[in-house]
């Protein structure tokens, strides 16, 4: 299966062939992860708990698009900002397993500060 | 290196152990990703770019966090909804190929339908 | 009642006392409308209906505040580019108007472009 | 000059016409408050301040609208939740008086628990 490494070579050889990185800068990078994320909320709003499941149903494709999309600016801001976005996940797992020990989190919505 | 199944499957494990998956509906887990690139924004904000170039190389580690959380929810959303990330950023790389043809895009921040 | 304009003279003192302007760049204010938005979205977050109709209750004054800040930006926003807001209401409502004609939308949470 | 309570009116006229209060939930509200200020940014979006400066002058009408559906959204909302928003921003612009002191924060953009 794909390895992350292999899908930011993907984005960067795709990027360089465009020449794109001279608009990359970190603050509008940023902004594209934000709009791309609204786009996945677009999907869901003014519709109730019934009609989002049939909706995902019947739009899986435009759905996974979306989220490739924040998957694509997540990947490249990683590799721009050199982050190594692998180890960054596995160490705020960690955090977030500290701060959410299961005994006191299980079944709760709460936050961590209010545990 | 890390394969996007393996990161999934631990994603899947921490909420299992803390039985949250009651509480993760598409709704609100997209508003998780939406709030979480907020936060990537929000170290940006307000500064140069001279600024921001300092700063990214002393925060590092706290850009790398939010990144994180955004990709953990991009990840446990994409398996929520049995969507196939890797696959579908590559048909979206695929389709950005068409749209961005690279003897039109080639150097322009133009969206594909004013090329 | 207050008007408008007294609301946004207010802004503009209090910001030309503090000698901000220099930071109030349209991309950062508008970056600032929409983390002040999710600012209000955070408070409806991983709720159920119920939940939200007690917790408004309890907290319309932190509620209150957030809205203020959204507020607070678009009214600066306008002054800054010289775009009359309340014209421009008008105008976006005379526009729904006929976008949303009553008999075709009533009822229905569907996009004008479905309807 | 138009009040606050005139537009807030006119607003709940345009929606009671279309019977569309049982879709404003305050979640779902909150949301396209998130959405609309999105659209403000994607304006500014991959622009140089230049391009921004030039963009603004041809682009006032369209980021007109945009801001009205923000402001739109602000006034429905704060009147669905029972929120008097003139007294909520009066309060706020006294609480950001005490926790920006003139001659602490002027020139600096600076959050106030950092000066």
């Amino acid at each position: 299966m794909a390895t992350i490494k292999k899908l930011i070579d993907r984005i960067i050889v795709f990027r360089n062939e465009r020449d794109w990185k001279q608009f990359h800068n970190p603050k509008d990078v940023a902004l594209s992860l934000s709009l791309e994320a609204s786009e996945v909320i677009d999907h869901f709003q003014w519709k109730s708990k019934e009609e989002i499941e049939k909706y995902i149903i019947s739009h899986k494709e435009e759905i996974g698009e979306e989220l490739a999309d924040v998957l694509y600016w997540v990947l490249l801001m990683s590799h721009d900002l050199n982050i190594d976005i692998i180890d960054a996940l596995d160490k705020k797992l960690r955090k977030n397993e500290e701060k959410y020990q299961i005994d006191k989190a299980k079944g709760k919505h709460t936050k961590y500060n209010k545990l």
